[in-house]
């Protein structure tokens, strides 16, 4: 762990943390987006954290569960930080589903805010 | 098309041009990424144009041919644009393989270049 570079160490602790919140009380993720966040869901766009938390509310399962198989990170030109996630999910009763998830996160005013979150399912999936 | 926002062009142009590039002659990538350019390719990393252009070429194929299954483009609040790739692969005789892909481009000089690039197998594949 120390000789891992600070973008990996802010980018895992975000992963986990997003996906704990996600899997708890999704509600609460509005405290990681800005009002300019964009979140593109399955190729649906929405933009600030109102729109975005409304979407994630309103996604149809009631207890849903993260595994994460790998994460990437990287910085980016300009600060910020790149992070790229592949995994499974199970939401309620479904069959466990591959998921993968882009996010860019930036410094602001010494927190770190996610401004990009992209979130495609797996096309082929497995029981 | 005329209505699509300016990144979406941007990206979706950008994505053709890369797959195109590669499955022809993977060698002329270069063109595309600078000498402060980030790769993580199944989670390994490599920085700069030649690093990079010298892991795509090593990769042990002589003919590759992908297929883009999803793709989404946001801009970021840095004037860049982040696109993710769904897709699969074929890879000489090998079984089809299912890929994931996340770019940043950054606008410099008038041209596109992609500051940084993750790559990752699908984990689940099928034949």
């Amino acid at each position: 762990m120390v000789d891992q570079p600070v973008w990996e160490q802010i980018g895992s602790s975000f992963v986990t943390h997003y996906y704990q919140m996600f899997d708890s009380d999704r509600s609460r993720l509005g405290a990681i987006y800005t009002d300019a966040s964009c979140l593109t869901w399955e190729g649906q766009q929405f933009q600030g954290k109102l729109d975005i938390v409304k979407k994630l509310t309103s996604l149809p399962f009631t207890k849903i569960a993260h595994s994460i198989t790998a994460q990437d990170h990287q910085p980016t030109p300009d600060c910020c930080i790149l992070s790229m996630v592949v995994g499974q999910l199970k939401a309620d009763n479904d069959p466990v589903m591959g998921f993968h998830q882009t996010f860019i996160l930036k410094n602001v005013n010494d927190s770190w805010v996610c401004t990009n979150d992209m979130f495609r399912l797996a096309l082929h999936n497995f029981g």
